[in-house]
């Protein structure tokens, strides 16, 4: 270059010197319809999807401080097969929010020894080795041998006795829970932008959340959700699912623009249904009179709500915004990188082409080349 | 292209051929100025936010196997109104930890008829038709109108009794509790480089975890926190949240560039008030000596603690520095393209340059115009 | 530009004039060389990581709806101190999962006053500030100063007494426990694709789930874990783990190509070793015959299972596909780019390429500098 040898007002020149590539320009009419059309296309998906639907152009936090409450309300009779009345209401529930349906009234057992319903059949004491734990069992062999009953004799087994009784209930029990309704307050902070709601209308009426029923148009703001509806927007009806218990997982989803007014930042709701079986066991424990250790198994067959938040905010950023702008400028230079591939290796005339666009350099004494 | 058809030397020789685009240099300081400060700008941005910030060099793995355990510390006395003394101490306190606060004494209840509290204003039996679960109520109408004082009467219910009386707290009970502790022990293992660190220091002396304190400057590796400076980092004083409870978000933050030594990589704690108001009901089963049920019910104002914890390393890898080098290269090309569009539609000589810029390539017999 | 001032119809025949950009060719071995090495390490990137490995064609879903079930069976007899026996199954046992051992036999503690055991030594009542909670104690300082052995006196503590006496376990007291099976049953549902799938294999024999175990090689769709296996894949003998508890992180990893059957998208499941020490206390509460509150206070030691999923599903998506292909384009530009650099900085001839690549641009009187 001939300024770059010269003084340094001559090399400040030369930084200041403008490059600009060089385009060689042809009338091929497919070549430019096709170079517009790609053009279009990165116009389209930077405009469109970066900008508009992702919004590109801002700074996000897509990490809140999330807090969720839930409480369950209702009261429901379960009438066991021996017509025994129990009832059960929201305290009786354990977390995670559960609606819990007793396939059978509880077991009252204690430490002690009994015949093994499982395993284990045998004839005389050697065949139960003692100490030996029952594989997939409730209890340890005592040793013993005892009639289990005409036909059989089973190994004793020291364990919580009776022995549980493991069948499929018949009937959902507690037909009442349907109308149950799943409280759920929601919190989310994002911290970035010092920005914090929650999913309860902001309101003075104290009787409103006693009142009101979450409906996805007339009351989307009402955080009180009935165990029915839920069911339902999973796709599955109460009446099958509350047999054998299921998994149900509520999501709620914050995509607050911050850039708008915070009112526009409200949570959407989602509920999928994730498994046709659930059950678990609980146990509680005392003692009585006689100061023997009882405890009350419980094997429930209950619908079980997994809530998750997931939350994005956005507020406009000159970072973000210009690497979105940046990154959109270079897509649009891979449309004629794209229409260049076409030209020289598909086009009819690419010979022609070729030459116009790739011009040789020759050094001065005609050797192209060098070692 | 002359020597494409060739033999496979010449192909040989033609794919070494090096093709570099060809620019028309303009001594236009303006645009030059512009050229550079957006050349600037581009750097600044690559080196300074994508290399040195955001660690762009860097192979990084975001999902720890994560570990949490707490242990909530203290003792405190409730003088609730009847002046019975109740103790409380951690193991009463239940999980996620929280620092709860009886509202009331338990409620000792059993399942019997009670009269209704909240609604089924009634005049005779038929108003109240049976089996009727109380919305948001705690029972099922037996069908009975019993009298609830001198002037109403309601509609018996089946439920646990005598109803809970809720009512808000005037007074914080558990005063002491602001002094309690809480044991945060956090784990996190990056499974992609094998590194495993904790928050507590690794020491010899059992009883440094007894008698240290957390303190952003002084301790900062101590892993015990008090509830008052916990509630105090959020913004908030104790007295002001221990009335309705509240909830706080407790957020561990790893950011670890295991090209440093291992002991650079030290957890951020960050604590965020969630939410105002907190309470949660929980009940123990008993039987009394005449063997009926009761529970006993409590409601408990309390501030719990959401603990998350989130974790980032990073270590030298030579594809990902590859990439954010050529990711870098190719905005600064951008500067090129966005200058051009300057220099070709706003500038007072945009004709000149446009002629300059492209150079018309004629076919041979001058037909420009193709089908 | 000669036909931008024409009609309608030359300005729309412009619109379709391509532009390729003028390259000089330089017939130099070593830049060529450079040149195509370079653009095959992109090729091999963009091909082999961002469209093999990483599927970058594909539309993805990493937010899956998840479900986690477990269950824990097993029985053991602990042998504790005095030889009481203590028999725990899996009901005895709490969530997360986790296998408990008792330190100890339960301490049985009643509210009242007790001397205590870490501090307060005192000669006179006036040494115990009446009210004082005990810092990491268990109760609040009665005002009295009572005697504790023979040679020292204790200021009186108000708390559940007697005082738990901390001290270490020698010996695992359920060694059966390695036995114990964790059943972890585990659905993902990713909405956006509408696919949902389970860890379990689809089967209708219903005694397969009590008779599997899993394997990595031979039985890898098993859902049923053997607790000396989790702990022997995270490194760790599960004696060694037994004494003083641990914790250990189950990560049930998703990777889908739903673009294959939905057959190959099947869970991995890894496990780490977090931590070799944790233990907890647990309390159950109770009224004896007198109608005094008794509570029953475990330390256990134990190992604890902390399960998370982590799950993504790809699909072909049209969009992702071009912004991959496009970004791809564009890093190979970055390869002309480089080499630029190395010819006009580095190469010995970079003068004479300098004045090839850089046509100057003369303003038609001769002046080249603008204002």
């Amino acid at each position: 270059m001939a300024t770059s040898g010269g003084g340094g007002a001559a090399l400040c020149g030369a930084l200041l010197d403008y490059k600009t590539e060089k385009f060689a320009l042809t009338r091929n009419r497919r070549m430019g319809l096709l170079y517009r059309l790609l053009q279009l296309a990165v116009l389209g998906y930077v405009l469109g999807w970066v900008f508009v639907v992702r919004r590109g152009y801002q700074d996000t936090d897509a990490a809140p401080h999330v807090s969720v409450v839930t409480k369950l309300k209702g009261v429901s009779v379960s009438r066991a097969e021996d017509a025994r009345r129990r009832l059960w209401d929201a305290a009786d529930f354990s977390r995670p929010p559960q609606v819990g349906e007793a396939g059978f009234e509880p077991v009252s057992q204690r430490r002690s020894g009994s015949p093994s319903v499982l395993d284990g059949i045998c004839v005389e004491d050697v065949d139960c080795p003692m100490g030996n734990p029952v594989v997939h069992g409730n209890g340890i062999k005592t040793g013993k041998c005892v009639m289990f009953n005409s036909t059989h004799s089973t190994c004793e087994i020291f364990g919580w006795c009776p022995v549980e009784n493991d069948t499929l209930p018949r009937k959902p029990l507690l037909a009442e829970a349907e109308n149950f309704t799943l409280f759920i307050k929601n919190t989310v902070n994002f911290t970035k932008f010092n920005f914090s709601k929650g999913n309860t209308l902001q309101t003075n009426d104290p009787t409103y959340f006693k009142t009101c029923m979450y409906d996805p148009f007339f009351s989307p703001s009402c955080p009180v959700f009935r165990i029915r509806d839920m069911v339902e927007a999973a796709g599955e009806t109460f009446g099958a699912l509350a047999l054998l218990g299921g998994s149900i997982s509520v999501r709620i989803e914050w995509d607050c623009d911050l850039d708008q007014p915070a009112a526009h930042c409200q949570p959407r709701y989602s509920f999928i249904l994730l498994d046709r079986r659930y059950n678990f066991r609980t146990a509680s424990y005392y003692w009585d009179s006689q100061q023997q250790h009882y405890r009350s198994l419980l094997k429930l067959y209950g619908i079980r709500f997994d809530i998750s938040v997931h939350g994005q905010a956005g507020k406009f950023g000159i970072i973000p915004a210009a690497v979105s702008f940046g990154t959109g400028i270079a897509f649009l230079g891979t449309a004629t990188m794209i229409c260049d591939l076409v030209l020289l290796y598909l086009d009819a005339k690419a010979d022609f082409y070729w030459k116009e666009k790739f011009e040789e350099v020759r050094m001065g004494c005609g050797t192209t080349w060098e070692s």
